[in-house]
């Protein structure tokens, strides 16, 4: 695959992950660092994300656990919030993926990244999150 | 419920999930700090773990994510890729589940988790992990 | 103790340490993660704050040192700076542990962690920090 | 030398490397934690900053590596930014470094630096950035 | 004070708080760097140890607080736990401070900050930890 | 760019990098997560550490700084200690770049590398280091 072709290939499965809130991330790195935004499209989708072995929905657990144990992520977990929803895990499977960092990674980092969730939940309608039971 | 009976509730969880290797990390704390290890196994695995909501095999790739990413904590890691393959995540999903750490937290990052990885499937008899292709 | 008196034992502690702060934040998460807000009152404060062998006192310094090296906690150390300044820390104090933790932690998280000490001092009318000397 | 000598020394290596802004974040601890804004001034840039076997240019690569990797550090990664515009570093370096920590410390991480090195250059006219191919 | 007067200084204040445990960090970086030695003795523990408006039993809770969260600290812990010991904090305090980080920092910190503990009252002939009921 | 030619290329420049020590841990993952040694060979190498606008003396000074503030990376640092040696920075220049990271990231993580340094330096028969003075 040529350059372009790893850049198309990347940018389509992107936009069924992310729709267009990966493409904002990129869009906003255009003037200072396009091979960035190459690289988040054609490295981390185009090459990583696109691998078997692990569903979309699996890698957004994984992701939402990085995220959250870094801290200081607000607006990659806005986009990938918003991508979990999209791939098919619910608010309140997110909401319990959050709670559950508090026991590794503590209750600051969970709590920060419960309300980034709040603010995605809420520009999607989905409040108020309804635990099972 | 009383003390005892959140600790028992808890360690039937963290027995089903961890086997032996949860109650080791228990028994290393008992002369240090018993109520640490009370914790453990009353709050992480009693209160926390055992929640509706997300399935042990989905709290395993939220964990191995934050464990990852808070680099360090090799000995919560074996732990975890342990429970990891006895909830149902195969070999391939868990290095797969690490490689796309890589994206999120670096290379090192990835690269450290991987060789705990390694070394627990080493001893399971579980190498060479194969790829689904 | 039934869940709803674990709950509002730690409400109590909350109520005690943190004023309408801490209640903020356990407000904050109602309509996203009610089980995040109970485990703040109910474990963080009524299993784990109130517990003897420390003094508030002397938990707000660990804290102290723990938000400020985990860096991106600037929600949590408003809260627990107010808190420290509650169970009886002076400014001063305050100041000079934030100061310390330059050694460990480095030069920018001390100056994000003091940049709230300032604001949290500002809104309680506690400006300008006399140091002993 | 005595402390308002090493306080004068500091400011001078302050001043060239950080213009106003580093002075501005020295202001800014004035009332809360005179004696960090001191430890800045006369310890980390009058006896760490200008030591031999390292120049300005090349301290700056590796704190922005550091800043970078901590995450959290907007406000210092802005001061840290404009001081590696000043000591000789061009826009096309800056974004490349900032661009090469995504392979250690992960896309989140240079992304949130990237954006603040694109206000920063926005604020002193320098983009776009042009690679040199 | 000169250059040998704040290193004296330092190096009284260091004997004081960290026994030969701290000399022998510094040892470990003569013939690598010097002055990294020179810094942590003079700068850390002259500078900054010393001052007044926190105790160096305050002090100790902070570090603790600090290298617990930052992870990877397991040499820096060791001393610092020891030297908490030297300034008056009890096995059965220390070891609640270090539970007390769980809630903020999450459990796998906790709990390897607690096994260095568990070495070095081990060392000391301390174990079992007697919690104060 | 085929795969198999990303992999050559980026096996070209590990090389002349990293020399032995690179390949060991590509070797090391072989069985566990072969994906992960490629993808370290032709995107981290290949891709990324190619780049024209920063040297490789530059990346190392980048790649120091952030290993350091990440913590918990001592295998990295000591293949990228040695690429820092084999892409001409001098120890003298290592360690001061190390020393300079306790200003950003605290004296544990400066103290941390700096003993990484030590061993490389060590086996490359490069002690004692001999600052310029």
């Amino acid at each position: 695959m040529s350059r372009e072709e790893r850049y198309e290939h990347g940018m389509k499965v992107l936009s069924d992950v992310d729709g267009e809130a990966g493409q904002r991330v990129v869009d906003s790195l255009a003037d200072v660092s396009p091979e960035l935004g190459h690289q988040v499209v054609a490295w981390a989708f185009g090459d990583m994300y696109a691998r078997p072995d692990l569903s979309p929905r699996d890698r957004q657990l994984v992701t939402l656990g990085v995220l959250t144990a870094l801290g200081g992520c607000e607006i990659e977990l806005d986009v990938h919030i918003n991508a979990a929803l999209n791939v098919g895990l619910t608010p309140a499977e997110i909401s319990e993926a959050l709670l559950h960092t508090a026991v590794y990674a503590g209750m600051p980092r969970s709590i920060n990244a419960t309300l980034v969730a709040k603010k995605v939940f809420g520009e999607r309608d989905l409040l108020p999150v309804k635990p099972s039971e």
